[in-house]
């Protein structure tokens, strides 16, 4: 069979990683796609870099429109990163009738929905494998492998950067500033973090992740989003002494009321799979009705990472090119049409369960007050530990809670910050069950 | 677009699942796959049982190849199990050119090859994802989702039984025989649980991995197979003190010189995540060339998470009906004129760590002895325990090596069970690095 003719947008990390991959496994992967995946032209900022890098094994261009228009080319692969450029790049390869593979997480948060509409008219298929949790395959899983069960929920790691800063924050008890300059050394974080740190990248994610779970449209701008630089490395203490570790989560939630779609850090319970998932390393699970839950576990970033995940998704472009375009794995795994809006629900709908920390006068009373605001406002308690401070005359209280619904809690948080016994502001983390 | 009428063989636990899933999740399957999936005929041995479960939602039958054999079936698929009429229903299927579903493992083990050399004469696919692991999809991860990839091992707890069995004597310190009775009465292990308990289950699960990982036969008549039955409390415990939790693996690894195939309880570090897979969960990880190592974690036995797997192929089916067969996912990942032979390694070559146990007299010199011994063979030591016995003479000396060839620490072995101050047979348990 014909070779497939690739053309490469960005000869970065994870261009580069696919030009190698590629290269290096292409008798493995032609023994699997049945056809050899060729990679014909490069577009590149640097243009005797990337000569250094591709040899005379593809043609480089500066102008990436040069490979978006080229007729000698089959499949599109947009690296470039971005949602400017690329933007303007993956919808004229789509106009001009060519597969796309992304890694591209933002452009397809927030123009995702346009993008998938314009390939649906065009027939052409847009794969993004790579741009949710690296090598993982989880959005196959999610979009074929699972794909007899209603999915109830999806919750993960999906940023490493923060999973690791976290991790080492645990571990050698540092405070976030500290472990962020290190991660900054390592490579882990980049030298403006904001987005990751802030959960941002995360929640590009989470959004594609929904609409594969639930037949929705991608609605990042609806996203909950909190990170992880206000977090107190006492807190982190806590709630280990409690059984459970901080991990920055990314959930989606299916309610009868609507969708739940929030990135914020919360406490998982130590003895869960996703509380042991350290360092750099991401881990997505999902619910289905059919099958309980399920985990996908492995690095969700760098150059061959996810280079593994771009090449699976030429390799699947490969071999759906001949299937009629309504047989095809529909982009968001719902066919185009049955793609359905659902109310993302606000974050004061979300029903989970609390970790709420605050400091008191130690004095006889005060714990009768806040328990009593606490049950006014619906909400049980399942454990409370007390800790001495450094002045005698002070405590930390700690609560643990049952479900309970946020906007109750805030409420109660409200009123317990009033009484005058209390001395600090509450600080609240969501606790979540991934059983 | 016109429904897939699939025949159904069989109304056991894992094809009344299928039949409920399909049932239930009718709407949302078909928002994914773009058309209904609908059950028209089952085959039951009870026709009225199966007149209740099915009511008139489809036609039963009592003899299985008037499906098989039936111009308005599209898909047949198998789930009554064994090697024998099971054999023979599917080869009728392909010969009648309909796709089969199945998750039979011990069919596919021992004739797998034959199966899947007819299926690509007659131009149909046969899809097995439920064989393997329940409902994690890891035959779709491994085939499709890491096929930029050249595997490079495959390690696995695929077997419910035996890990709630293991999990269970870790946890309450009972012997095998004690906790076996309760997992049958529990329903997790069958009244005769001789392929569960003494592996060969998971060697059926192990040998279709393979394939699917290394493009070579399935060739389960060559897997290296140890069970759990003959298991000691005491090595669960001290490969607890030293670190380790102890799980029935299987194990496949690409070699240079061939193929490593082997089932067998082995050690494994407590922090790896594998270790922390309890009860009848399965876990498998899949260490790629690109992607590093990814792990797939869920139900691997039961219902509905088997019956999530079969609808998902039936999905999958449905998808690639028109895609001409050529450019179809091939059955077992590798082109079928692209599977090559490997030479299975004996167990003899295997090259791994290991943990010994020996009981000795406690008197000078005995250590001395046996070091030299296992110096002599090129097996260096990690670490060294020593445990007092109740006879104060006596002591249990445990050693954990560095990797080393199994055929060397046999000889090893029996150099050492020869001296007069060993007192008794050398029990070795292999340890899997599985980071």
């Amino acid at each position: 069979m014909e070779p497939i003719r690739v053309g490469l947008l960005g000869l970065g990390v994870v261009g580069g990683g696919t030009f190698k991959v590629l290269a290096r496994n292409a008798e493995e992967i032609a023994r699997r796609a049945g056809r050899h995946i060729v990679v014909t032209k490069v577009s590149a900022r640097n243009l005797d870099k990337a000569r250094l890098r591709v040899g005379d094994a593809a043609e480089i261009v500066a102008d990436p429109f040069d490979i978006v228009r080229a007729p000698d080319i089959d499949v599109v692969v947009e690296l470039i990163g971005g949602d400017t450029l690329a933007r303007e790049l993956v919808t004229e390869a789509i106009r001009q009738g060519k597969h796309v593979v992304t890694a591209n997480k933002a452009l397809l948060a927030k123009h995702g929905n346009e993008i998938f509409a314009l390939a649906h008219q065009h027939h052409v298929m847009v794969a993004f494998e790579a741009a949710v949790a690296g090598g993982i395959p989880i959005i196959k899983a999610i979009r074929e492998g699972l794909s007899a069960n209603r999915i109830e929920w999806v919750a993960g790691i999906i940023n490493g950067t923060t999973n690791f800063i976290l991790s080492e924050m645990r571990a050698r008890g540092l405070p976030f500033a500290e472990v962020l300059k290190e991660a900054q050394a390592l490579g882990y974080a980049e030298a403006d973090p904001t987005f990751d740190i802030e959960g941002v990248d995360a929640a590009h994610k989470l959004s594609l992740l929904a609409a594969l779970a639930f037949g929705i449209p991608v609605q990042f701008e609806h996203a909950h989003i909190e990170g992880i630089s206000t977090l107190d490395q006492q807190d982190i203490r806590y709630a280990e002494e409690l059984g459970y570790r901080i991990k920055l989560l990314g959930i989606t939630k299916a309610r009868p009321e609507g969708v739940e779609l929030r990135v914020h850090p919360a406490l998982v319970d130590q003895h869960q799979v996703m509380a042991n998932v350290d360092g750099a390393m991401n881990a997505v699970m999902v619910k289905g009705d059919a099958v309980g839950a399920t985990l996908y576990y492995g690095q969700g970033a760098g150059e061959e990472p996810t280079a593994s995940a771009v090449v699976a998704d030429l390799v699947d472009v490969a071999r759906l090119l001949t299937a009629d375009p309504g047989h095809r794995v529909p982009h968001l795994a719902f066919q185009h049409d049955a793609i359905t809006d659902q109310p993302i629900l606000p974050i004061d709908e979300v029903r989970t369960c609390y970790y709420l920390r605050l400091t008191v006068n130690d004095i006889p009373g005060v714990l009768a007050d806040i328990t009593r605001i606490l049950a006014d406002a619906d909400i049980s308690i399942v454990s409370m530990i007390q800790k001495p401070r450094p002045d005698v005359t002070q405590a930390d209280i700690i609560f643990i809670t049952h479900e309970a619904l946020e906007r109750n809690v805030k409420i109660a948080i409200t009123r317990i910050e009033s009484l005058t016994t209390v001395l600090s502001s509450v600080t609240y983390l969501r606790i979540e069950n991934l059983g």
